[in-house]
C-alpha cells in the first residue's frame, strides 16, 4: 500500500508579512517503512511565532528551512505501522515531524506520550515546548521573588499565560499585556493577573506607569518594540529581562529610524544592573522532568489554566500562522491534521 | 592643635567634559577628634572613571555628589591620632575618603591593609576595587572558559588590564583595544595579551575582525561605543558581555543620532542566547577573600603585572581626572596626596 503526505512546503522566502504565496501544499508519496521505521500519523500541530524567523535566510540560532523543504513544527501524532521496536501501533507519541499529515520517523528525538496524563495536545503547548519556555525562562533566568512586580508581554499567548500564572504561584504582582479586549479580560479573569493592558490603547506608557508604581523586577520578553519601550523607564535596579521571543519584529523590514536608544540601553544595564539574556528552550531541555511534574501538578490543582485555540485542517495552517504573527489566535494555536483518537 | 584638610569639593555640575570651574579646591578647619574617631591623614587617592558620573544629577546606582561636597574617592591613608580601639597612631589604612588630605573617621567600612602584602597604592587598584571589578566581573559574569576568545576594552587601563591578565591565566585567547601605541605594545609585550587594537585606527571593526577569526565569547565591557559597535558583529552564540563602565559615554549630551540600533540588539541578543549583565562591585564584596587570595598569589608568582600612573598633590588631581576620561593615563591612576610612610 502507498501512503501519501500532504505537506506544507516553503515556497518563497517572505518579504515582511508572509503570505499565502510563500507557502506551497502538495502531497507526496512516501516510500516504505524501512527497518527500525514507523509510519505516524500527525494529529496535532502545532503553530509557533519562531517559525516566521526560520522562513528567512539569515543566520540564526536554527538552520533556516530551505526552499521546497517541508515548514518545520512539533506535532503530536499517532504510531500507524512499526518497525521499530521502541514504538507499537496506537501509540501516541510526539517530535518535529512539521506541516503535514503523515511522515516516515526512525524514532530518533520521538517522545511516546501518556493520555492520561493531560489532552494530548498539551504535549505540544502547556507541557510542551510553550509551557517550558515560560517556566524555564521565568525560573531560571527571570528568577522571581515573592512580592515583586512581572511584566508579561502577549499575555493570552501559549507562553506568556504561563509565565503571568506561574510567577503567580511564586507571589509575584502581575500586570499583562495583550491585544483585544476579550484576552485582557481573560486574562484578569481568568488566569487571576493582577491587571492586563491593551497595547492598542494608544497610552500604553502612562497606563503601565499607573500600574506599577514600584517598578518593574521582571520583563518577560516575548515581543518587542512598543512593549518594550513601556516597559524600559520603569524598570527597577536588579531587574531581569529573558528574552525568548520579539514577534513584533520578525517581519520587520529595513532598518529602524532614529534616535539610537542602544546607548539608553547599556547605560540602564550598568546604573541599574540589569540582566538581560536571551534563551531557546531546546538548549535547556535537562530541565523538563521538573517542568513536567511541577507543571502536571499546577494544571491538576487547578492552579493553571491553558486555553487551546484550534484550527482545522492542514490547509489552513497558513492562514492560521499569518493570523498568529498579527495577534488574532487566542490562546496556544493548534491544527487539528486528523482525528484525535483520544479525545 | 587644629588641623585643617585641603578638599576638592564639586563647585558646579560640568555640562559634557568636566571643566577646572567645575571643581573648587578649598580648605577647612576639622573638628576636634571625638569619641570612637581617628583622625586620618590621605597618601594616595584613587581617580577613576565612575566618579564622573556622580557628578551629573541623575539616576544612577549611587546618589549623585552634591555641590559644595567633598568628591568622592577611594583612598589610603595613615592613622595620625585615635580615640577608636581598633586602630592605632601608624595604622595603614583604606577607605572612601575622597578628595581631600585629611578625615575625621570613625573607623566605619574602614579596612586595615598590611604593608608587607603589597605597595600600599595597591589597596586601591589592582588589590582593591579596579582588581576586584575585573575578577569578579570577568569570572563570575564573564565565565570564561578555556581557548574562548575574549575582548578588551581600555586594555592598559586598571581594570582592563587586570580582566586580560585573568582571562590569559584561564586560558582564553585575549584582544585588547587601547588607545596610544604605546598603550598596546605594552599590553602585549608586557600584559602577555594575544594582540592589541588602537582604536584610533579607523579601522577597528576590520582589524578586530582579522583577529577574532572563531568569533568573540566573552566581551568586557568598560567603554561603550566604537569598541561596542567593533565587537557586536562578531559575537558568538552564548556570549556574555559583562558591563562594569561606559567611560566613552559619560560626558555626552543630547541624544544619539539614528539609526536605532536597539532592535538589533536584541534580535542578537535572542537569536544568539546572549548575557548582558550589568554589575557595581561595591554589591558584591562577598567576593573579598577570593579575589584577594586569588590575585595577591598571581601577583607574587609574576602571573599578573600592574601598572601605577601616579601624580603628585591633591591640587592636580582635576587636571589629572580630565585627563583620564580622554585615556591620558598609563595605567591605574593615583593622587600621591602626602608620603608614604612605607616606600
Amino acid at each position: 500500500m502507498t501512503v501519501t503526505s500532504t505537506q506544507v512546503q516553503l515556497a518563497a522566502r517572505p518579504v515582511g508579512d508572509p503570505k499565502h504565496s510563500d507557502f506551497k501544499i502538495t502531497t507526496v508519496e512516501l516510500p516504505p517503512v524501512g527497518s527500525d521505521e514507523m509510519l505516524c500519523r500527525i494529529i496535532y500541530q502545532s503553530l509557533d511565532p519562531y517559525m516566521r524567523g526560520r522562513m528567512d535566510d539569515t543566520k540564526s540560532y536554527a538552520a533556516p528551512v530551505q526552499i521546497g523543504d517541508v515548514m518545520g513544527a512539533g506535532t503530536v501524532a499517532e504510531v500507524v505501522e512499526s518497525k521499530n521496536a521502541q514504538f507499537r501501533p496506537g501509540d501516541i507519541i510526539t517530535g518535529m515531524f512539521g506541516w503535514q499529515t503523515h511522515v516516515i520517523s526512525n524514532g530518533v528525538g520521538i517522545r511516546k506520550i501518556d493520555p492520561a496524563l493531560a489532552p494530548i495536545s498539551t504535549a505540544i503547548g502547556i507541557l510542551g515546548m510553550p509551557g517550558m519556555t515560560a517556566y524555564v525562562g521565568l525560573l531560571d533566568i527571570g528568577e522571581p521573588k515573592k512580592g515583586e512586580t512581572v511584566v508579561v508581554a502577549a499575555a493570552s499567548g501559549a507562553v506568556g499565560s504561563a509565565v503571568g500564572q506561574i510567577a503567580k504561584i511564586k507571589g509575584c504582582r502581575v500586570i499583562g499585556v495583550a491585544g483585544a479586549a476579550e484576552k485582557c479580560t481573560f486574562v484578569t479573569e481568568e488566569l487571576g493577573f493582577d491587571a492586563c493592558l491593551s497595547h492598542h490603547s494608544g497610552n500604553l506608557d502612562a497606563e503601565l506607569a499607573a500600574l506599577c508604581p514600584d517598578g518593574i523586577d521582571v520583563y518577560f520578553e516575548n515581543v518587542g518594540g512598543k512593549v518594550f519601550d513601556a516597559v524600559f523607564p520603569l524598570i527597577n535596579p536588579f531587574a531581569r529581562i529573558p528574552i525568548c521571543g520579539l514577534i513584533s519584529r520578525y517581519s520587520h523590514i529595513g532598518g529602524f529610524p532614529g534616535p539610537n536608544e542602544l546607548p539608553k540601553l547599556m547605560r540602564s544595564i550598568l546604573t541599574n544592573r540589569l540582566k538581560i539574556q536571551g534563551f531557546i528552550i531546546t538548549e535547556r531541555w535537562s530541565r523538563f522532568p521538573d517542568f513536567e511534574k511541577d507543571v502536571s501538578g499546577w494544571i491538576q490543582s487547578g492552579a493553571l489554566k491553558y486555553r487551546e485555540d484550534f484550527v482545522d485542517g492542514l490547509e489552513n495552517a497558513p492562514e492560521a500562522f499569518m493570523g498568529l504573527l498579527k495577534g488574532k489566535n487566542f490562546g496556544k494555536l493548534v491544527v487539528r491534521v486528523s482525528d484525535d483518537p483520544t479525545a
